[in-house]
């Protein structure tokens, strides 16, 4: 669905630019050719992928690879690097064709302006709501919720609870004793915090993910039954900076005695599961289905892939690159990426090399054998 | 808790099986030998694996390698192949023992015709409740449910939702902002569907599942911190077909711009994660754990094992069969059947092989070496 | 967050060991040297790692290996064994340092009794709430919950559900029809209990569990469509012992026909799948991210390591430690550790290794032919 906006609320592309921050950014509008509608006259009703944009619609190409799909683009304006602009000139110069030319948007980081380009229409589309507890929620007396906050439907808020200006409490979340969310932050719906979980600014936490439960800790107890186990209360916190992104149904364990701690920036997609008493890097980014045991550090600005398993009580740098599928089991100092899976092949073939591997050791000794002859 | 009705409500076999739903089979009851009930008289009760099946409860052999089963089984009736039927009839007729033989309805497909008695006792224990909406529940007056669906306490459906015939809203659902759900789907407690989620008919959606969030889209903004990211709004949606299932907290992410899809008959079991602007072939079927990473697209009748991990942006083609606990990292184009693991040894073999596999690639040329002496 | 009571209601040492279980613990107090106070003096408010640890807070030595750690440490008093003791007074003595003893307490399991300890702690803090109904729950009148037993607010418990003495049912949780409840097991908040789930008593559900889902069963329909299935009915149950934990996020299947069982005592970390009729042994513990098959049988005392894959329809034995990240596709009799994973190495290495691990058949059958030579 990518016109957002009618063409009565559609601005026009000098307007949006204005509107969009561009910190960090910079831009110069380069006009298209005589097919092309004067920038003045240029509405922009929505986003789209290159191959999808209509002529209502602003598009990008941040890897110069793509450069020669701009050829058969509508687009009402493209964004694209100084190095893309001037290449595509060349090439309708060769062809002669320069009064097909697109508008174009010349900027240092297409990709990053096409990020902040749809802030601004996620912020047309989905405004923030007023100030408001829907009658339904549950809302302690004893907590505090800002005036400008939104409570949703069924949201339950317990004693001792803040809720920071503007923030948004979804559908049928649950904020425990003495949670604090701090300004803009955003909780979707069906959300858990558990008592104490500390979050900074401009967080976002998607429908399902649990913050602050107990982390799994137990002491064997042989005096119940051989092999019995005795809980340890897991009495840390968990403490999350500002502008995080925390997925649809991941976990996060409050810490045994201290806090486990999620940096300013991280991004954590679904379905992941960190640890008590882990400690995550500012602006580290972590792809679905991992998971971290406990007591492991994570350092600044890593990426972890996707299922990527990482072991208790571990140290990993700053800048590592884990790649997917990949379990870690020992403290990675040096940034770099790091890999270790089994590679796919037909089955047959896993097969008859799955043999083999069994047998290694020996065939390495094998090996070592056959060169003293 | 195989015995499902009470003997007043247990039906006879011949009304049973007259009731069943037996669109493509075919079947006929063949009676069993003087100790059996005649046919008129056996009231089935329930249904259960062949060896706890007791005389009111109704049983199947789908594999000829359980017929031996027979001999000791005391069911209701069987459900079996005709080849089955006929080595039965022989190996009770070597023994001098036709008087003792089982009851068997001999069909073209017996696990088939099993499941649809099962969905015939579902339907008798669980039957369709009548339209309604509990007043606990928070339903927007620009919301569209039809008369004959049913909704559960608590549940929250907002502003122009669809829901439709006979359809069924569990207890702590929520139904985002012009969601539509198709007739006769099934919603169990505590699911979110985010705005704008398309689904068909007779879709069964398992608690805890959350579908339409944000995708994980991030673009590197340098301008706020290094190493910081800027967030993608996503602006796709989800479309989901007809006779679909999805398991107990699965994630499926809305696409960035254009929709994450869902084809029909897609059997989708418990944890599994979608990412955004994935497509998934109709009938595909795929067990729990499974991660794909975003905007890969998978053909029809594909098997995926348990756990196993797919990249993001590859092409899966029809009747590709994954094995459990594979990681894929590539285009499969060939149907067939795929694995990469590392098998299981006793730890310290597998110590010792791990450590050759660190220098695999050097025993490679060590090889080589030893070939060229 | 150490210090768990304030000074007024912190208890000095000796009432804090005469109050807390120490049921299979042996223990005295050995008064620390000149600079410690009297044992009598000693308040205890809170609990801590031992380099933490102040003057306010006990501690403990688990591990002699973490001995040397005393020298420093401020601790109130040190849960240590007898050895440890004993060499921390011979190490005091020849530094000449006695008087600068801690205050130990001398056991025989440290680690435990810091757990029984915990709770004790744990219990001044979030004392049983007194028995109520949240006036938001909506209880079903045909439900039995116990005068003493407390209900959250948004929960909804279902017709025939029985929740024990001393019981607590989370915020928002669902409890199906007919589910058994044990007396102090605690719902946190949202938790799904599907219809007939028996829970004994003392277990405790984490957040977003859900439990007595349908299995993942389906029988192939190709009278729909080439490729199709059809839903065979989950009629098993879910039966679970006494002193269970079940971590966030995690989700167990209804039998299909049998029930699956959980036996007493197991703990289940986050984000963990168990299959339709499972049965996990008493005592068995398994980290967060397992996934397990359907009709698998574990023993007693098993260790799985976190994200281990389990198949479907095996049998793994008693005192089975399974590492983390490894797939198990057999049967295991033996105790013992078992393991299968690809060591994780540099990239540039994994990529030239994983090549070499394509040919490895080749490998082995290059290697034999030279030494036929």
């Amino acid at each position: 669905m990518p016109i957002l906006l009618d063409t009565t609320n559609a601005p026009v592309l000098q307007r949006l630019l204005d509107e969009t921050d561009t910190s960090g950014l910079t831009w110069t509008i380069e006009p298209g050719g005589a097919q092309a509608l004067p920038p003045g006259e240029i509405r922009v009703a929505g986003i789209a992928n290159l191959e999808r944009a209509g002529p209502q619609e602003i598009s990008f190409v941040a890897n110069p690879r793509y450069q020669s799909q701009l050829t058969d683009a509508r687009a009402a304006a493209v964004l694209v690097t100084p190095e893309v602009a001037q290449a595509y000139r060349e090439s309708l110069r060769e062809a002669g064709r320069l009064d097909h030319a697109l508008t174009l948007v010349v900027c240092n980081s297409p990709y990053l302006m096409f990020a902040r380009i749809g802030q601004w229409f996620d912020k047309q589309i989905h405004p923030q709501p007023p100030g408001s507890i829907h009658p339904s929620a549950v809302v302690d007396p004893g907590a505090e919720v800002d005036p400008s906050a939104h409570v949703g439907p069924l949201a339950v808020i317990e004693k001792g609870a803040q809720v920071g200006p503007r923030a948004r409490i979804g559908a049928g979340c649950y904020v425990g004793e003495g949670c604090r969310i701090g300004a803009d932050s955003v909780l979707h719906p069906r959300v858990t915090l558990y008592r104490g979980v500390v979050m900074g600014a401009r967080c976002i936490i998607l429908s399902g993910a649990v913050i602050g439960e107990d982390g799994f800790g137990f002491a064997p107890d042989p005096s119940r039954a051989k092999g019995a186990w005795c809980k340890i209360p897991q009495f840390g916190g968990v403490r999350i900076g500002d502008d995080v992104e925390i997925g649809a149904n991941t976990t996060i364990d409050r810490g045994a005695l201290d806090d486990t701690v999620i940096g300013n920036g991280v991004k954590i997609d679904n379905q992941i599961m960190i640890g008590h008493n882990c400690q995550i890097g500012d602006h580290t980014a972590m792809a679905a289905c991992v998971g971290i045991a406990g007591s492991t550090t994570i350092g600044q600005r890593c990426s972890i892939g996707g299922a990527a398993m990482i072991g208790g009580h571990l140290k990993i740098g700053d800048d590592v690159f884990i790649s997917a599928a990949t379990p870690v089991h020992s403290n990675i100092d040096k940034p770099g990426q790091y890999t270790g899976f089994f590679p796919m092949t037909e089955h047959a073939q896993w097969e008859r090399n799955a043999v083999a591997v069994r047998h290694l050791a020996t065939m390495a000794k094998r090996i070592k054998a056959l060169e003293k002859k």
